[in-house]
């Protein structure tokens, strides 16, 4: 494959939208799942992030970056106001819906009801579920930190409930998000399912990996 | 599909490499990449990576998180030593060996002749590309955050180099990672390739999503 070079002034130079395009999408595929949050009041807010990562497992941490935009400041604001956030993944059957709940929908409006999916409620959190999605966790705000760089946040919240489904759950812990239809995302709109290669053994010097038995782990 | 729910007590009573296993698995799909670095006396250094993310377009900046293990404080050590990095994509050809660098080798080791991968330089970049990577990014050290939860690091690098397959770059900036064979991991060892199912158009109240047309994008 020929390659193309890009020199830091060639990255200055780009049109400022082709940089958002072309910048978004050198960093890997990504996490795509739905936030959902709602104020005291009540109202619920549904919003695409491409953004969580795996903080730590003790605490169970993730992180995510908040951009300082319209929609994506009813979901800190949220936050803020209530501690809680559910956390969503997104699959097949309902990805462009969940790409849709990135519109400017105006502050009273439920990013549930103008996208028509499903809230889903769990006693003791005070966060609305997408029943639509097949893997759905629900955290507390632990800490934001502000990123002077660029004006963008970074929240850090605790995963304090999971649900997921009981066939895609091996006996080690590992949760096969693949066989639960969870999507990846690349660039700010490319939409992808994924097709598993392999588990590899935990690496160690002087050996190679071997691929994990999936029947041996399965309960 | 019947699901089986976590609550908080559920999830600290974990066995802790259980715990790790799962909570690995929950952030969804993460970026899957190779951080080459060397000190001072150019001494390489090669680690994997899985929780790159994109952090802005303008300027270019990517965040990671650093664990605080022994093989991974050599790739901190170095950073902060010579301020340079590369961030190499994984494709299905070498994703076993980029997944056998996170292997507890002597400091004196470099991973890419353990690993057998290829070391490849550019002139006013002090750090070692993956030459067989297709996608390939040099960076410069911004700042690094503690999180003091669980004392892992946030880095935060300027991107300042792009080496992409031409092929892969659309007319709007997109660049296509899939066609360029970048793989995507989950949990702590399982890794992916992927299949699009489209590029949805920006998205805007009151109108439905609509696949973007590759054909007419491309160059």
């Amino acid at each position: 494959m020929a390659n193309k070079e890009f020199l830091e002034t060639d990255i200055l130079a780009l049109d400022q939208r082709y940089r958002a395009t072309f910048i978004n999408s050198l960093g890997g595929f990504k996490s795509f799942c739905l936030i959902g949050t709602q104020n005291k009041e009540g109202h619920t807010n549904l919003a695409a992030f491409s953004s969580l990562f795996h903080l730590g497992a003790n605490p169970a941490l993730v992180g995510f970056i908040v951009r300082p935009d319209v929609a994506k400041r009813h979901t800190l604001n949220n936050i803020l106001e209530t501690g809680a956030l559910t956390i969503n993944h997104v699959n097949e059957v309902f990805y462009t819906q969940a790409h849709q709940t990135s519109a400017r929908y105006a502050a009273e409006v439920s990013e549930f009801a103008a996208t028509g999916l499903t809230e889903a409620y769990i006693e003791g959190i005070n966060a609305p579920f997408v029943a639509e999605s097949h893997v759905k966790l629900a955290a507390t705000f632990v800490r934001k930190i502000d990123i002077a760089e660029n004006g963008t946040i970074m929240m850090i919240a605790r995963i304090i409930y999971v649900s997921a489904p009981e066939k895609c759950l091996l006996s080690d812990g590992f949760l096969d998000i693949e066989l639960a239809g969870t999507v990846t995302c690349s660039g700010l709109d490319s939409y992808h399912t994924t097709r598993r290669l392999a588990r590899l053994t935990y690496a160690k010097p002087d050996t190679v990996p071997q691929q994990v038995d999936r029947q041996r782990l399965s309960k």
